[in-house]
């Protein structure tokens, strides 16, 4: 990777990480969708989608796998050129993908409430943005407190997302709730998938204090599918009993 | 660089550009502090500083200036390993150097509020990660309405900074005021060296609005110094008369 990428210099690219698994990319025509839309929001131009999927199988091919399940990462950039923040007239993207063995289930998740926020006020939020250091920083806060992922709020104390997963919970009445992207949650594929089924979810603004009367908190992304979310800020959480229907709905 | 680094992954990593003027890197004592204050700030280890400068001089000379002004840009990064967002144990930093001419003058500003905004719910807000998404689209924003720069809020809409330098304004009883560093602005070297001098400025949190009252507005970075506004969303604005003693100040 050239040093003076944009990627590498100021975070201007977008990345998806996509399961390979049975053989396949799962939901590649999604993830290849969302990167799309993305690069349209962030003003990039649109991906050669056939170049992305070939970058994404040559990378699984020289990580001889075998059967093991991966994590597919592929990572477009601005490319070289431009002065400073301003990007160069014509923008020549650049793609990298790269593949590793997927991380293990790892069970159910405990979590903390990270100081750092989402910032709901740049819509660089809903993407899969190369900028995630905020997300590093809430990871981090979540490692020193021992627990496993961050839930991050944004700059009005509403619920937002996980450090790297969206977060959906369940209130008293049963009602099943997701952020809005608004509250600067990522706009992620998993999550997409959940709204897409036939099941009643809400999508919505709520402050932070709701989580401490939801019933049931679990995490969506594209590496671990649903994960339940056993302690929030040290309050033990029973896992859903219907998260093995919707998981099943999912496949 | 490696497309591993999580530099390049995440924008985990923080860069400085210093001006390279009559043969010297202007203010490197203060950068090489800051860069050392934002890695403690950001759990990076301590950089190792008399490489930092070796390679900084180093890209001086192989740009071959002559007698021209240059930006030279270090950048530092976490480095390759760990997993997804979590770091390794054991970080190894990596630290590049570039050196181009430095951009023209440029005279006097026009500014835009961008719609972006700057995230004070983040302690990276203060410091020059590789995370600059959200300045890329604020220059984008100014760029499309026929502006020089972008004038950033927070998501309180108070005054943050500019997308690549920070802002000071002359209330109208004579106050000169730049925004407190809670409103999510950059620490700024040549911010820093005004509030060094014995000239009294006011650190605040203002909303947006003061500015439409506001005599005279200017920019501070390491690469243009002071700089006037001389348009904010289309109002007109004078030149400070006091603008060029405060140069004289600096130098």
């Amino acid at each position: 990777m050239d040093p003076l990428d944009r990627g590498f210099t100021l975070g201007d690219g977008l990345f998806e990480t996509v399961l390979w698994a049975d053989g396949t990319l799962r939901r590649l025509d999604r993830h290849l969708a969302r990167l799309t839309a993305g690069c349209e929001a962030l003003g990039l131009p649109a991906p050669d989608l056939a170049t992305a999927e070939a970058l994404m199988q040559q990378a699984v091919a020289d990580a001889e796998l075998g059967d093991r399940r991966a994590a597919v990462r592929l990572t477009l950039t601005a490319g070289v050129g431009g002065r400073g923040l301003d990007r160069p007239e014509a923008i020549s993207p650049e793609m990298v993908a790269t593949a590793a063995p997927a991380p293990p289930a790892g069970g159910s998740a405990r979590l903390i409430t990270a100081i750092t926020r989402r910032n709901e006020g740049s819509i660089a939020s809903r993407w899969k943005t190369l900028a995630y250091m905020d997300n590093v920083l809430a990871r981090r806060e979540a490692r020193a407190a021992g627990a496993d992922e961050a839930l991050m709020l944004n700059n009005a104390g509403e619920i937002a997302c996980a450090s790297a997963a969206n977060l959906f919970w369940v209130e008293d009445d049963g009602r099943l709730c997701t952020p809005a992207l608004e509250c600067g949650a990522l706009a992620g594929i998993t999550r997409e998938a959940v709204l897409a089924l036939d099941w009643e979810v809400a999508e919505v603004r709520a402050p932070n204090s709701v989580l401490s009367t939801a019933r049931h908190v679990f995490l969506t992304n594209s590496l671990i599918g649903l994960r339940t979310v056993a302690e929030l800020d040290g309050r033990a959480l029973a896992p859903w009993p219907e998260l093995e229907r919707l998981k099943a709905a999912l496949t």
